[in-house]
C-alpha cells in the first residue's frame, strides 16, 4: 500500500516528518510504502542527514505550504500545490490509499472533504482521537471538527466510531457511551437529551447510555459522543494536564535520575503521542490527523494507524454498515 | 457571623461534617459560629465521639434528609423538614449568613434560589469552582448550573466571576476568558461567537479573550467563563485525571515509602479537596456548595470560604457591582 506524509505539517517539518517516516518503515511490514509531499529539495537534503534511508520512501514534490493563516476552507483555491492538496489528490487518484498530516487540522479537513468526498448517510465527517485511560484507550468522536451539532450528527458520530472501534481498535462490540452531565437518561442539554433518545434504539449498536466527565478516565467504554466543541476542550485539556503532571513529576525526579525507579509506565499512560494520528471519519478515504506539535513518534503512530485503515478495508466497511445501520436515524430526529 | 453547615450532605455524613466543624473552628478566627442542622440525635452522638468540641458549634434539629432521586425543584415541597431546607430557611430569615453544603447540588441550587432569590440583572445565577493550575487557581463559572445557555448568561457568569475573584479572590483585576476552540475572534459555536461579540466590549471587565482547552492548566486568567454543559465534564473530567495519576504515582511509590521523596506538593497541586467548597453565585445570599464525597478538609475549606464571602459582603458588592456593570448587557444580545 502506498501512504502519502505531508512532509511539511509540524511545527519543525520536515525534520521530524522524515524522521517518523523512517522509524515507520523501519518497524512496521514491509507492505508500506511512504511518499513525501512537499519542497523535493528541502526533503531530500533531510534525507541526505540520515545514514540509511529504506527504498520504500520517495518524494513527490508540492511547493507551497499551508500557514496557520490560511483559511481552511480556501486552501483547496488559494493553495493548489501545497503538500495538503496534492497529497490528498495523489489519494483521489488512486495513486494512493491514505494521507497523513500535522499541518492544519481545519485546511487537512476541509481538503479531505472536497477530494475524498463524504460517505453515504453521513452529513458531517468528525475527528476521532484515541484518549489515553486506566484501561484500553477509548476513542472520543467528535474531536472538534463539527460544533453546533444537532441530534443526528452524534448519532453519526456514534456509528462511525462503533465501526472504528470493531474494525481498527480490534473490540467486537464496542461500548458507545454519550458524553452528559449526568447518568440519568434525560439529562443533559437539549442536544445530549435528543440524542440520548435515539441512540437507545439503535439496535446495531451497544449503546451503554450517558458517561460523565469523571468516567472518561476509567476507560468504561470504547467510544465517547460529544458535540465537538466539548471535545475539543476536553482533548486539549487532557493534553495539557498529562504534560503538566508529567513535568511536575519530572522535576520532583530531577535529583534523582540515578535511582532505579521506574516511572515509565506513567509516562506512557500520560504521554499523548503515544496515541498520535487521529484518523477523519466518514470520508471515503484514509486521512489521518496529527499535531502541529508531534514528535516523530506521533508519526510513526499516525502512519501505522493509516496502514491499519487500509489493511481492515476501513472505508468500504464503514459505508457498507453506514447503508444498513443509520438510514434512518437521520429522519426518526428533527 | 453564623455560618450554617448542613451536616446531612456527604456520603459519609455526619461524621464528616462534624470533623470538618471541630476543625474550622479550631482554625479560623473566633468571629465565626456554626450551625449543624440535621438529625440532632445523630449529630449529637458523633459529637460525642469528639473529646473536645468548641462551645460555638450549635445544632438545629431537621429530621430529613435529601436523597439523590428525589426531585431538586420539589424538595422545598416534598422535603420541607430536610437539612437543606430548613437551613436555607435560617439565612433567609436573617438568623444564619451563609449556608454550606455536601448535598445534592441540584437540591441546594433549587433551595437556595427559592429562598435567596437571584440578583437584579441575574437570569442565572451560575456555580463558580476553583481549579488548580501551574499558577494561582482560577474560577470555573458556570461548573454545572445552567444548560443550554444564551450569550447574555455567559455575560452575566463574566460580570459575576470578575465581582467573585476580585472581592474573594484578591485579584484587583481580574483576567476574564471565555472558553473556547480556538484563540481568535469569531472561533467557536454561534454561543461563544455571539458572547465574545458582548464581552469585548465591556468597560468593566479586563476581558482577555478567548482561552482553549489546553491554556487552562498554565494559570493565565482568573475567571473561566463557559457554560454549565461544558463546565461540569470539564470539571468532572479535571478531578478524577488528578485522583487518577496521583493512584499512579502513590502505587509506584508503595515501595518506597521509607524514602525521602517528597511529592508534597504534587499531590496538593492535584489534590481537589484542597480547594473544597464551590460559591452559588448571583443569589442574595452566601449558599456554599460541596461534593458528596467531600472529605472533612474540603468542609473546612468550603466553611472557609463562606466565611470570606460574609466578611466581605459578597452579595451587597455584587449587587451594587451588577447594577452598574450589566444593566445594559441583556438587551445587548438576542
Amino acid at each position: 500500500m502506498r501512504i502519502v506524509l505531508d512532509a511539511m505539517g509540524t511545527d519543525d517539518a520536515p525534520r521530524i516528518e522524515v524522521t517518523g517516516a523512517i522509524e515507520a518503515l523501519r518497524e512496521y511490514e514491509s507492505d508500506v510504502e511512504l511518499i513525501l509531499v512537499g519542497d523535493r529539495e528541502v526533503i531530500d537534503a533531510e534525507l541526505a542527514r540520515h545514514e540509511v534511508v529504506p527504498n520504500r520512501i520517495s518524494v513527490h514534490h508540492a511547493p507551497d505550504r499551508v500557514q496557520a493563516d490560511d483559511s481552511p476552507a480556501s486552501v483547496i483555491r488559494t493553495k493548489p500545490n501545497s503538500s495538503i492538496v496534492v497529497g490528498l489528490e495523489l489519494q483521489r487518484k488512486r495513486d494512493a490509499d491514505a494521507f497523513v498530516s500535522a499541518g492544519s487540522t481545519g485546511a487537512v479537513m476541509a481538503t479531505s472533504l472536497f477530494k475524498l468526498r463524504p460517505l453515504p448517510g453521513v452529513d458531517r465527517p468528525a475527528i476521532g482521537t484515541l484518549l489515553p485511560t486506566a484501561e484500553e484507550q477509548c476513542l472520543l468522536v467528535d474531536a472538534g471538527a463539527n460544533i453546533d451539532c444537532k441530534p443526528q450528527h452524534l448519532v453519526q458520530f456514534a456509528h462511525l466510531g462503533n465501526i472504528y472501534a470493531r474494525e481498527i481498535m480490534g473490540r467486537p462490540k464496542p461500548r458507545i457511551a454519550l458524553l452528559n452531565i449526568g447518568k440519568e437518561p434525560g439529562k443533559g442539554d437539549e442536544l445530549s437529551a435528543a440524542a440520548y433518545e435515539v441512540l437507545k434504539n439503535e439496535d446495531s449498536l451497544n449503546f451503554v447510555g450517558n458517561l460523565e466527565g469523571r468516567d472518561i478516565i476509567e476507560g468504561i467504554c470504547d467510544v465517547v459522543v460529544c458535540d465537538g466543541f466539548v471535545g475539543n476542550v476536553l482533548l486539549k485539556f487532557y493534553e495539557s494536564v498529562a504534560q503538566f503532571i508529567v513535568g511536575l513529576i519530572k522535576t520532583e525526579l530531577g535529583a534523582l535520575t540515578e535511582n532505579a525507579l521506574d516511572f515509565d509506565h506513567i509516562f506512557r499512560i500520560l504521554d499523548y503521542s503515544e496515541t498520535g494520528g487521529a484518523p477523519l471519519l466518514g470520508v471515503g478515504g484514509v486521512s489521518v490527523i496529527c499535531h502541529g506539535g508531534s514528535s516523530s513518534k506521533a508519526i510513526r503512530n499516525a502512519i501505522r494507524v493509516a496502514a491499519q485503515a487500509v489493511r481492515s478495508d476501513m472505508v468500504v466497511q464503514t459505508a457498507n454498515r453506514l447503508s444498513k445501520s443509520i438510514s434512518n436515524a437521520p429522519e426518526e430526529v428533527s
